[in-house]
């Protein structure tokens, strides 16, 4: 941690938060230059900091020059996690294809959904029981129907199984239902349910916030860790920004910038990153070739009958062409 | 609602989605341009979306024309609401002033804020006792502990009081001890907290999302309303945007833009807009002058040993001198 | 300046950063942790940025402490500035009240547009006669028939006349008409025009660019000064976020923000930031209160014939409603 | 084009604005229903849009169906452009690379820089000799000399040459000497510059603004276009978000949906998107397989030497590696 002085901060005010510093057990080095004198403090701030030492009289600002979150950190755990679901493994050189539709409506569609893709490559099925939207009188969700429908899918294909929860009560539920918990990005910073995630023995997609900054994303991740559940997939699902052609912008870069700071592995949804059909093909490539870790795409076996997000669904036909088309450009990566 | 046709739309195409909407029991009215059919469509859209217009063959896109929220909507009800909350009250031309600090962290540290905030003039103090924090190593909070200290600082100083919740269980526990609910930037969109908050019978505090559009946070207001809690106070407390030099971007427009669309009452939170003490006072000033409804302010009894939020919690002493200069703006705006 | 080491640099990188900073006559203070090594680096850092010192071997980044703002900063002149042309004074205890059209149409609606901006109380008349236009196919503005019919309307009025400038060449027109030279948000990064605006002897309105850092602005007004012209006026204009209801999102906290950091004058322009004639009001006493040293406002004598923005203009009736209005705001603050 | 009526708005409102349409020669749709009344315009809007139909009573909103832009337009030109530069292709099936160092520094450094990047296999030589820097006190460049340089450069490795210019004085002097003209981020709303493009018969690279839509982008576009010069390339090269890991958030997503939307070849600058050298490969190869046209690269031969953004340059080992990489993934693309 840096200190740096106000311009116009007294010797008494340099002494006195130097003062604090030392008390608090830490270590200083002061610099002093012709119009700035900064402070490098060395040790563990956790006391200092309660001592709030950024409103001491003289202190301009304080710079954190280490990050907060530990267990998702690449420096205290270089090598890639890799997590193996009963057989399907997710992280380091595997590539994991998870698609399904946005919403469970019925027994049959969720079957035929697990069906088709199953059929088109995918490992995991996907299917929200719990969803979450915008208005209160949009439609939402079978919830434990649901999961009934989709466990029951997920057996007679084989495929394992993730599902959105967006409370405690949904996460206690659907932990007895699937393979994998989803918490999703109106949710991220939902730090109760994080807790809750981190106490179930279980897997979890956390995506990212609508306009949450990398390290805000990290930290929710430590929340879930911290709490003994190490398990966690980072799923980039696009930002807000003032573009409108798109639902959101897909943060591509947040591939190779989790790489290089996290151990954890990293998946792409470009269905909700973009919002266009059309579009999914190419930002799936783009995700493969920036070195994710897996995919996790909407399709529905009739998107024009999809009781939420159609304009995005690709259907069984358009997603066998997409895994086809895929196929080379993981291999390519060194995946499988 | 209108329908955006395909340049390449062919008359089949126009003729089967003319029939859809005509088979949900809804009216169209049909524009063709030279290069560019549209279709309004007219009636309760309901069954309609549930069909996926635009996903039909020829359909470029949807506009929607109406808002999705009803009971917070202006055009449902046109005057302002103001709630009484034993004497206090909250809309029209009162004007409320929110004081106290980031944290509840001791019996004492609440008791002398609540004293200075009301002699200040404020007449509702803040104090959280779940907080929401980015990493999970910072302090959390006192929990019920502090609501009920808390609630003892209300009752000496005769202050009505607020206080975060961030969980179903919290919100539970808390209502017992309250007058107010807050619900926080991170959980605008946790929806099922929301439909609790809708069933229980407090006014709410609803601040804006992080990075949440006007519409979607008056569609979270939907979401306690419709569950039946209509009495909802917006607080706007900064969106994030690129600069730097503040915390967040206080969206001063958001002021009348609420004005012109809802009747709830709203607030600004200059501290966690800015994040910085030297400019609450001159945002609260603006606050005032846009047509607020009332402020809510980090005081702390000694913001240099504040547990959180330290830099941008004002001092009694400021506090004082902010009420005083604040009056005849309030004034000048018509409120008491 | 702050060197960060990476966590794996060795004995050997340390040493031979150090001895680079030295070689360009400067100081360091080096700081080891356990986990972490910092340099801090004391003197003029021209020299060392030149060998790029953030890509040396073992350094992970480096921080700047410092502004890159000379002229602007209030560091090195306390006191605000305040220009006087020809009597009307920018600035300081002043408040200025710049109106007009948004493009100069004809010699009949800018007399009209200067006779009734005058009459409700503004003392400088605003008018295009070179639109930046997003589409070619727009209205392009007037040109030098247009400033004629501009200055025309300065005389017969007495009002000081401001007008845009989008390049060089417009530039040397301009000035022989106008008393003020503005330059547009899309323009604050065109170096050039900055750099020939700074040859110019006269002052300067700077709009802020659409995504401009306040520190990218001050550093756009540096352009200017550097060159020998020291009277800029900032103007804040809205920045571009995510949330659409308002044209642009107005920075409120940019006046206290800049207020800190410099001491040039400060305006708001409330009607390219929001776009909605309705809240040009509420924007306005918001920025009176805020402190800003003046508004810049659209008023057209018709708006519904306005060739451009007539949605944002007032009328002259509701341009003079506003300034009644504003009165005892701007005399709260202290200002005439 | 579709005119929103207010829900207040009177039968003489509508009847009026009707009859202003039809005045201007054009047709209408009537579509009343319950709570909204809207009127789809038909025919070419110009006229009625100089008269402001969003302005008159009882209208509430205007909503756009169609472009602005025309040249630049798919809908108008379906096939993809495909530039021809002295047997060097862009667009098309073709695929280019250009690398070169961010600024030419002298005739040695950009010689040794245009021979490994041929080396490596690049096609196109970049190098800036008017920099946009943000501070008045950085390298601004040695422009006519660079451009010398360049040129030489350019014969002695056979590599066509492009430039960044910042004026039109700049322009002038430029086309002389490159092949290819660069209209950076900072210019791109720089009309008055756009204009001159398009007065020149030299292709031109348009780098999207830091917060320009894609829409605006595409109108800049039309700008260079409707002066007569139709040989345009755009580079996307991030946008400004409020991530701070990476220097700009590549919107890599403008790829797809600027290949719905335009017939010109769409290139990628990972450098300065992302502005950290690791993330360079990874978001080429994403660049690559989303479809892009070709990339720009920064490369210096000496990168701890370069006078500016060397933290994001490769040195000529690495551009050799990456494209080794990327060749695969263009093949794959069906590039060539």
């Amino acid at each position: 941690m840096i200190l740096v002085m106000k311009q116009n901060a007294t010797e008494e005010n340099i002494k006195k938060i130097i003062e604090t510093v030392h008390s608090c057990g830490l270590k200083t080095h002061l610099s002093t230059g012709e119009s700035l004198t900064i402070i490098g403090v060395i040790g563990d701030k956790k006391k200092l900091l309660e001592k709030n030492p950024g409103l001491f009289p003289g202190v301009e600002r304080i710079i954190q020059v280490s990050e907060s979150y530990k267990l998702a950190n690449k420096k205290f755990k270089a090598e890639p996690s890799v997590y193996d679901i009963d057989g399907v493994k997710i992280g380091g050189d595997n590539f994991c294809m998870i698609a399904g539709p946005c919403a469970i409506e019925s027994k049959e569609q969720i079957l035929e959904a697990a069906q088709c893709v199953k059929k088109a490559g995918a490992n995991i099925l996907r299917g929200g029981a719990y969803k979450p939207r915008t208005s209160p009188y949009s439609f939402q969700g079978l919830e434990e129907k649901g999961l009934e429908y989709m466990k029951e899918a997920g057996e007679k294909t084989g495929l394992k199984i993730v599902s959105e929860v967006t409370s405690i009560e949904a996460l206690n539920t659907a932990k007895d239902y699937v393979d994998i918990l989803q918490i999703g990005a109106r949710n991220m910073q939902n730090f109760e349910l994080l807790k809750a995630a981190g106490k179930a023995d279980i897997p979890v997609i956390l995506k990212r916030g609508l306009c949450a900054t990398i390290d805000e994303w990290l930290n929710a991740a430590e929340y879930i860790m911290s709490e003994g559940n190490e398990r966690v997939i980072l799923c980039e699902r696009g930002i807000r920004t003032f573009e409108t052609s798109t639902r959101n912008t897909l943060d591509i870069s947040a591939v190779p910038v989790l790489k290089s700071k996290t151990h954890l592995p990293v998946i792409i949804d470009p269905s909700h990153a973009s919002g266009v059909r059309e579009y999914i093909a190419p930002l799936s490539r783009a995700a493969v070739a920036a070195g994710s870790d897996g995919l996790i795409i909407e399709v529905h076996p009739h998107p024009e009958c999809a009781l939420s997000d159609g304009a995005q669904s690709l259907n069984p036909t358009d997603f066998e062409n997409l895994c086809a088309e895929l196929k080379p450009f993981i291999s390519l990566m060194g995946r499988k």
